[in-house]
């Protein structure tokens, strides 16, 4: 199994679904309070009856993964600029990423700054870009932690954390700031395909105990570019990402909710992870869509989470 | 009372404090795998026994703050930049504000930035401002949302979302991406004024049974620029600004770990909020400085959370 140029799986697959806003489904939000629209495409604010069924779904995932005994670690939405170039996201992915811009110049430029502001001029030219990045997806920060040699096994981390990605859209499935909750796994090809094929197997009963209609299939990233189309063709023909998908705007274009991505030795080239034999480490990482999950949730079992099925609630509120 | 020309009040006071790393502090942090470090200035990891803190200190607020009734809305770490443009954050304090830039080139322009970050050259020209910044303060998307009248008696919202301010430093006390929780008063003068006293006097009562030692003062926020101190002199003899600190890395210089906001009809102006009489709205915001607490209670009571005084025990995991 070769790798393609620059095939680094992203964890919840964001393209390739028809981009015309679901009005039914945005409405019925909107009217039960669960979300908040603001000014800004992508951008939105959550009620407390949304974040009950986020809350419930982060501690089912505890839950459910007690037993493997993750290391646990929580990140910021930023990562450094360094790390982030190393990981090599802008190869494939250059339209997503976030990088964050800063001011840094004497008084006289800032009233330059504000003068601009106020005619509606274009100020960009008077900011910096800084050291830090938004995040693009909650296990990048792990990577640069396992830099050296892994312990007998390899690693399992648990992470969990905004993510951003520049794609603004009407849909509350595609929001340019959502969370995500990871599972990350380095060691050998063999342990961490192991790790993501037990995990493609458990999501699907872990949706079936939320009666919500999944299924899992090959999938590919929406990478950028000329090359983009091919290096998606051989992802999928390398088996390199799974997605299970619900319909939650489309029946016939369900929305990718969790991913399943091996990503054969990229970040441990790139940063060096080693295994216990002195190898470059392979990792595979599982991620859990929030905000989908619980679009999943709603679309699935109506808009009101206290009339959700018996057992659908005893699940998530036990 | 009169507002000085751009005194929007911060709500964590970031500035003031002696800038050299508490090595005894950051090492016994990094020593009982409270923080990890990052290879970035100002970007930490945090464990399971950090956040356990954390998620206490939140459910304390929430119980404490209940017979409130206070709206609960949560947004994700960024907003719109019209929004933020509208707030005039940029007028005092420029240099702390994160703005978001993407790529949106074609292919060749893509080859030349992945050329340039190869080869170590800036690269920043190639990318472009996004309608998107990240949040300085959890309280920036409620503005937006109270614009139009109030109903009588005004409103009260409770918010909780990961800050930015670009202001890399080696202590945890300063993260550039951290966590604030507020609860956000609009009405009349009079009842915003009510609502920032009754929380000073109840925030020193909060700490007391955390038995941390906490002192309320008159405070400043960290202006920008040659107008800057006069700013900072003019708030704090407006008393616009009181804030809660403790001593975490230094006695004589204790932290800022919650803050008492009176904006006067600053954001009222800005956003066309109106009290139910049609007079423009005042607002005054309560913001706690979530990491800060936590550290504040790991000085206070050591690095060993189970081994905390059993009071401090009992409020924070009752």
């Amino acid at each position: 199994m070769t790798e393609p140029a620059s095939a680094v799986a992203l964890d919840v697959m964001p393209s390739g679904i028809v981009d015309k806003p679901a009005r039914g489904l945005v409405e019925a939000l909107l009217a039960h309070g669960l979300l908040l629209k603001t000014s800004t495409s992508g951008v939105w604010g959550r009620s407390r009856g949304f974040e009950r069924v986020i809350e419930a779904i982060e501690r089912l995932i505890s839950d459910e993964t007690r037993e493997d005994q993750a290391s646990y670690v929580r990140f910021p939405p930023v990562i450094g600029r360094a790390d982030f170039e190393r990981s090599e996201f802008l190869k494939s992915f250059p339209h997503l990423a976030g990088v964050v811009h800063a001011f840094d110049g004497p008084p006289e430029k800032h009233q330059e700054l504000l003068g601009r502001i106020e005619s509606g001029a274009d100020w960009s030219d008077l900011i910096r870009m800084t050291d830090v990045v938004l995040v693009p997806a909650a296990c990048y920060p792990v990577y640069p932690l396992l830099a050296g040699e892994l312990a007998q096994g390899g690693a399992l981390y648990d992470v969990s954390s905004h993510c951003f990605r520049y794609e603004p859209s009407a849909q509350p499935t595609r929001m340019v700031s959502f969370r995500m909750r990871e599972q990350v796994r380095a060691g050998t090809a063999v342990e961490v395909l192991a790790f993501r094929e037990r995990w493609i197997e458990r999501a699907s009963k872990l949706f079936e105990k939320l009666a919500v209609p999944a299924l899992s299939a090959a999938a590919s990233d929406p990478f950028f570019g000329r090359g983009g189309r091919l290096l998606a063709v051989a992802q999928r023909e390398q088996r390199l990402k799974f997605e299970l998908v619900v319909p939650i705007i489309s029946e016939t274009e369900p929305t990718p909710v969790m991913s399943f991505n091996y990503h054969q030795d990229h970040f441990g080239r790139a940063f060096g992870i080693r295994t216990s034999d002195g190898a470059t480490a392979h990792t595979a990482c599982v991620g859990f869509g929030l905000e989908r999950i619980a679009l999943a949730l709603f679309k699935t079992h109506g808009f009101i989470s206290e009339e959700w099925p018996k057992e659908v609630r005893a699940k998530l509120w036990p």
